[in-house]
C-alpha cells in the first residue's frame, strides 16, 4: 500500500553542485545548489536551478559562465558553508582557505581542492516560479590527476558527496547494487 | 594538479528515474532516464531529459503527464531492463511481472512495487540538441506505507538506487558523510 506525503520538491539523489562565478567586481564566488543534474548528451549539458535572490543568479546573468565543482567527503563542511552564507556578506574562499582557479575555457572560477571541476557556459534558462533553471553547456571537465588514470572512477574514488534533500544529509557514494546495461538483460 | 577528461555529459550523482506514461492506445509504459533532477521548490518540480526517438517522448507530448517511480536495489534488474528495451517492442510490465497503477492526480501509471512514486504534469520543455528537457510539476508523492512513518527516510530506508553514469553502475544509497546546514556553521 502507498501513502501520500504530498507535493514537495523531493527526488533522490540530489547533487552537491558548488557553482563558481565571478562577480561584477571580478571577485570569485562559490555557492551550493542541489536542484540540478545532467541535462543532455550532445552537446553535453547540465542544469542547475537558482533563486533570483542569490548572488549566483546575478553573476550568471552577467557572465553567462560558471563552473560546477564536486566536493569530496573531506570537504563536506566547506560545501555546506558555501550554501549557508551569501557571497554578498563574506569572501567564502578566504574564510575556508580554499583556492579559486580561473577555468580554462569559461569566465568563471573553480575550487582547486575539490576532485571534479566542470566548466560551463549558460545557453538557456527557464523560469520556474521559485527558481530559474539554467542550462550549462559543458566545455570541459577536469579531475584530480590520480582520478584521470585508466580504470579510475572519479566519483567513487574521489569520494564525491551527494545530498539527501529531505533528510538534510550529505552522503558518501554508495556501494554497487548492480551493473547497468547488464542486470536487465535477463528480461529481454 | 588537475587533468582534463574532456567535455562529456558526466555529473554525479544521477537519479534512476523510471518514467511511467500511457500511450495512444492507453497501454502503460515505463522507461529509465538518468538525465534529470529536482528543478524548483515552489511549485515543486523536477526535470527529466528524453531523446525524441523514445516512446516516452511521444507519450509525454500526447498526455502531458508522467510519473517517476524510484526503484529499490532489489529491483535494479527491472529498472535496467526498462532502459534497455523500447515499449514499442515489449510490454515491460508483463515481461517483469511488475504492476502498473493509475496515478491519483495525473494521467499516467506508476510502478506499485517501487518504494517512491512521484506524480507530475508537464508544464514546460526545452530543446537541448540530443535531448528535450521536460519540466514536471510535482502534484503528489506516494511512498510505501512503512516509509511514510515519522522518522522514516523514504530514500535510504527504501534503498533507492542511483546511477553512476560514467561507470555504468547502479549504486545503493551511501552512508552519511555530514549534516547539512550544520557542518558548515563553524566557518560562519
Amino acid at each position: 500500500m502507498k501513502k501520500s506525503i504530498g507535493a514537495q520538491p523531493a527526488t533522490f539523489p540530489n547533487p552537491v553542485f558548488i557553482v563558481g562565478t565571478y562577480g561584477k567586481d571580478g571577485a570569485p564566488d562559490v555557492a551550493t545548489f542541489a536542484w540540478g543534474g545532467t541535462a543532455a548528451s550532445d552537446p553535453p549539458a547540465l542544469s542547475v536551478s537558482v533563486r533570483p535572490s542569490r548572488l549566483t543568479y546575478e553573476n550568471l546573468l552577467l557572465k553567462k559562465a560558471f563552473t560546477v565543482s564536486l566536493p569530496s567527503a573531506q570537504y563536506a563542511a566547506e560545501a555546506d558553508y558555501f550554501g549557508i552564507v551569501s557571497g554578498r556578506d563574506a569572501d567564502k574562499f578566504a574564510k575556508t582557505g580554499l583556492t579559486p582557479v580561473r577555468a580554462e575555457f569559461v569566465d568563471a572560477p573553480y575550487v582547486e581542492e575539490f576532485p571534479v571541476n566542470i566548466e560551463c557556459v549558460v545557453t538557456q534558462s527557464l523560469e520556474l516560479g521559485s527558481h530559474v533553471l539554467f542550462v550549462g553547456e559543458i566545455k570541459d571537465i577536469k579531475v584530480d590527476e590520480a582520478l584521470a588514470a585508466a580504470g579510475a572512477n572519479p566519483w567513487a574514488d574521489g569520494k564525491v558527496i551527494t545530498f539527501g534533500a529531505n533528510v538534510n544529509q550529505y552522503l558518501a557514494p554508495g556501494e554497487e547494487a548492480a551493473k547497468a546495461f547488464s542486470a536487465g538483460l535477463k528480461y529481454r
